[in-house]
């Protein structure tokens, strides 16, 4: 299988993709960029996922109409506002994305739509018509405006690239993604979109996906609340010029391949981007019984308030961990669980046999100050494993939501 | 049915009950109880329900077995140390019992013991037998030390009593609980002591506790963390002299209700006094299909942290409590969907057929300054209704939390 290479740039990397991103005035913050556009010069094979949440964003329901076909060529997404729960959503999010097409003069079925923000207040069109033409004239070989422009609380822009061999062509992948409160991915994600020049059928870029999403966006979460506006979508233009993946095989395990290391970047990133956080927790569980009792089992420890709370204060607190597990639902055997916590400043074991060891309290906190922290689980009970992202839980988590909307 | 009337006091408002609270040494903070103890003048018909963590405290193994011929005549209880996680942890459960059984001259069987504290850390016995000829020298008809001597990181301690008829005989309960962290109840609770003269047989008992406990504690979320120690446990002496419960009909009804009373107040109580919460909330659902459906979705709301930040704030931000309504997993239409917040301040309709109305954002604020605040949701859909209780999420949690063994 051909190497995947972590590249500068986003999603701009890939052949064929400009994107662009301003503030139109949805925000009353003028610094605050508040929309984005990507485009392909070819329409593009698309795919992407929702969230499960049965309260939608209507730009999901115009979105999910206009990729029935399987065919994409631009992505259009505002932030500051989610046009969720509005009587005239549906109506905003089609006109969003006619009045993209026009500009562009591509098929408005072939417009992604996409919103972020506060659910519940009134999207008013004018100032996204008014931009729309500063959009489309500021639009370059570069995501970076793009990728500032879909951020809510986010502090830091998230984009990767990679890039990946298919039969000899090279091939090129970029995302970004926006994180950073209402994240609890179930069977779709937060926003993220992602542009490859690969040439793949919409069939098999669909089912590359949503293999994907199981082991990586959906073992994110930031605080437990499934957004109504998730939704990671993926355009494929074939601009690089490979023979197009139509099944499964070589080409296609190294597409997903390059889709999967793109993706556990952009969770890492949304991870260590989490409202409030001051640090990154991967639980990597190993010796599970089954697939589904390691996923389980660390997405338990990853969501547990009091594990998030004392990774915050750097406290070795394993009890937290083993408590996590416990009530997690996972088939395991408390009575074999090892715990280490790890991280750049070294590893220690805390738990052995589901029962608390000896450990110098001084080097834990040492390893716990650290920004990225690996909560390590052996349940000593079978082969599967499983990786879970998330952040520690903050007085900063609690002034950002304490008063989101003013 | 007899009328339930709330009465002064708590475990020691039924005949035949003392009680008493020390501290013996567990802590290390010596203004602070760390034992307590409850003693009934006969054996008494008993029942318990326990937490559904696979990780449990030893207190909980020894405290089922000693209760499996539905029969016990005090309760030990020390706080500081949960007595979970440790290699020793029976054996020092049943030492606990021991050496409280031949102080009272009592059969060890039938003591109910628990702990609750730090998770993985040895308890040491030595401070518990040391305290133990002043915990019984120190009994009174009084509970007010036996619920300081469990409380944790409680600020308040958590009493109440009812008195009923049963027959023409007045009976009273009484019953005392401990919060506030790790507190997400899962067929079982955290620690509740309850007890009265009732006299009603052990089945009876477990039935009418294990009925209860699904709209109560099954319903109350601090931090959706459920605890490795929860346990609620009654014991019922007969002294008030009533003919005995023994199957359904009006008395076991009029019992179930005082109950009722009871460990709704209770749950008040642990809800109000969250760790770090400033306010009591309490989703109401009504209209819902099912009663599961009620259930399922005043319980997502009462988890959500981003509702319950959004509290805290005093922000009436409806969209997170549709948002977690949506993601709840219950069978509701969205679209149909009415919100109100109250609070002894007044009522406020925001969310209308699962849209937002024009409301005052002042008004609504005033009303949101409150210490108790109902969250309304009408799903227009059926007749069933369910209520669920948590707080607000704070600095105070966050603060609490990030080093609570230090």
């Amino acid at each position: 299988m051909s190497e995947i290479k972590l590249i500068e740039g986003s999603v701009c990397a890939a052949k064929g993709f400009k994107a662009s991103g301003i503030h139109c005035g949805i925000r009353k913050n003028k610094v605050k960029k508040d929309l984005a556009l990507i485009v392909s010069e070819k329409r593009a094979t698309a795919a992407a996922v929702y969230t499960t949440n049965l309260v939608k964003g209507a730009p999901l329901t115009v979105t999910k109409k206009h990729l029935s076909d399987g065919y994409a060529q631009a992505v259009i997404c505002n932030s500051g506002n989610a046009n969720t729960c509005n009587a005239d959503g549906i109506e905003v999010a089609e006109n969003m994305s006619a009045l993209i097409a026009d500009e562009l003069k591509i098929n408005k079925d072939d417009i992604i739509v996409a919103s972020t923000g506060v659910i519940g207040q009134k999207l008013d069109i004018t100032p996204i018509k008014e931009g729309i033409p500063s959009l489309c004239a500021n639009l370059k070989c570069d995501g970076v405006d793009a990728a500032e422009g879909i951020m809510t609380t986010d502090t830091v822009k998230k984009e990767v690239a990679v890039s990946f061999c298919i039969g000899g062509v090279e091939c090129k992948m970029g995302g970004i993604a926006k994180g950073s409160g209402m994240i609890h991915p179930n069977m779709a994600t937060m926003l993220v979109f992602i542009t490859t020049d690969a040439a793949i059928s919409a069939k098999m870029l669909h089912k590359a996906l949503s293999g994907d999403i199981t082991e990586t966006f959906n073992m994110l979460s930031i605080d437990g609340d499934t957004s109504t506006n998730d939704m990671v979508a993926v355009m494929a233009n074939g601009m690089a010029g490979n023979k197009e993946i139509t099944e499964e095989g070589e080409d296609f395990a190294t597409f997903c391949k390059a889709l999967n290391t793109l993706t556990v970047q952009l969770c890492r990133m949304i991870a260590g981007d989490g409202e409030g956080a001051t640090k990154l927790l991967q639980c990597i569980v190993t010796g599970a019984k089954t697939k589904e009792a390691a996923k389980t089992a660390a997405k338990s420890v990853i969501c547990s308030s009091l594990t998030k709370a004392a990774m915050f204060g750097a406290d070795a607190n394993w009890g937290r961990v083993l408590c996590a597990l416990g009530y997690s639902g996972a088939d395991i055997d408390v009575n074999k669980v090892d715990v280490h916590f790890s991280s750049p400043k070294g590893k220690i074991l805390v738990c052995k046999d589901g029962a608390g060891v000896d450990f110098s309290e001084e080097i834990a906190k040492d390893i716990l100050l650290e920004k990225e922290i690996d909560i390590l689980v052996d349940l000593n009970d079978g082969e599967a494993d499983s990786v879970a992202w998330g952040c520690d839980l903050t007085y900063d988590y609690v002034k950002i939501n304490g008063d989101y909307r003013t």
